[in-house]
């Protein structure tokens, strides 16, 4: 095993830092590595914005459900779906390009292309010894930090990542079964077989929240999942993400 | 400059491999990096089916446009995003989770997720001397990689992922200017300094084509951007991508 993948198999999400900033050398180090990142026909279509302002990351904080670690952490960065550039070009260019822009394919490469950049930086920040976690939370209430970042149209954030020194070192959380996410050649066909591998995962899942809890948590990963299933959230982002010129059509 | 950082930043699309196969000792490691990344609500909203089959692998470049290192690499992974695994819970749980897994809130949920391990993926490959390249290509005609790869409803193939002993090592392009792509506190509203950015890069990519091409190419990334946004492309995805059960709702 080398020294990437020590990286990679690492990670967990970091909740918990120290009250110490990174420098400038180590932001710049990070925003080079996410756009070292492949790009789709290199049209680079994502933002980053860093937050530095103390009221800013309490109110980020705040509109992501209370996180606290939104707040307090080394830098957090908002990684954006970004259209906006491509939408200024096509204004120099006298060109219409409203169909391309809104279409559902620009949508998935703008995304696709944010959370390839976003990874390459998590990665980087892991091997300077800062730990990282990503925020959904952010996706909760996205008209308030488009207001509180001041995103022009065809910019949509997507997530939020808090980068920092940690102080706890959590538990990993055993992934689905390796051939139950892995296929070859065509997707699973056979069905007893895919439920035998989430049967087994479950127990996996449940002994590991049993020894960690000392027997109180009975947790199943299907079990989670179906509460998840029963709840749904952040229905609005359809209406929000097409009036913000995004996957129109 | 750590071992990490330095793998991220030597990153450049390899579209030329050797004739020679992965091991499925490497297929593991490049899969498990993959897995550790982290995932929305530890959802695990993805599928990757790697391609052994040759004649799967000649179908798929056929259908990917004709890009033959898509049948001529070490292995060919296609990431998916994959909401088919919470269907089922919701299944065995007699829950009725339309609202949910049809939301655009998942769809995002489910790409994002895909992507974060593909960006792993690939990485975990450039650290053992492999050579990739991200194939969006996948998505020109997805029903027939659908039904070749055997796919069920909301499974959704984003993009391939070839990989393989590379054999040649080309320039790596310049990205946009770090201040054009990370803003600090809110998203830059000098519109001027915006455009003179863009303009700055222009220059760059120019002079970078020129000397390649020994002053024959004059392309500049706003030109090339502009004959992008001039082509429609994949204006199915948003009938297709609902028709599989994402992104309705």
């Amino acid at each position: 095993m080398n020294k990437v993948i020590e990286t990679i198999l690492e990670h967990r999400s970091i909740r918990k830092f120290e009250d110490k900033l990174l420098t400038d050398e180590q932001i710049k180090a990070i925003v080079q590595s996410a756009q070292a990142a492949s790009t789709s026909s290199f049209v680079q279509a994502y933002s980053i914005i860093g937050i530095k302002d103390k009221q800013k990351k309490a109110r980020l904080a705040e509109l992501a459900g209370g996180q606290t670690y939104v707040a307090e952490n080394g830098h957090f960065f908002v990684f954006c779906a970004d259209l906006y550039r491509h939408q200024v070009i096509a204004e120099i260019n006298d060109q219409d390009a409203g169909e391309v822009l809104e279409s559902t394919e620009k949508f998935m490469v703008a995304v696709i292309d944010a959370t390839l950049a976003a990874q390459n930086a998590v990665l980087a920040a892991e091997s300077m010894g800062l730990g990282a976690v990503y925020i959904g939370g952010l996706r909760n209430q996205l008209n308030e930090v488009c207001e509180l970042l001041k995103t022009p149209a065809r910019v949509l954030p997507l997530f939020g990542v808090a980068i920092g020194y940690p102080v706890h070192k959590p538990d990993q959380k055993q992934r689905l079964p390796i051939e139950h996410i892995y296929h070859e050649d065509e997707y699973e066909q056979d069905k007893a077989l895919y439920l035998a591998q989430l049967e087994h995962y479950d127990q996996e899942i449940s002994a590991y929240y049993e020894k960690r809890t000392n027997g109180e948590r009975k947790d199943t990963w299907t079990g989670q999942m179906a509460g998840l299933l029963a709840r749904p959230t952040r229905m609005y982002m359809k209406e929000f993400v097409k009036n913000k010129g995004f996957n129109k059509r």
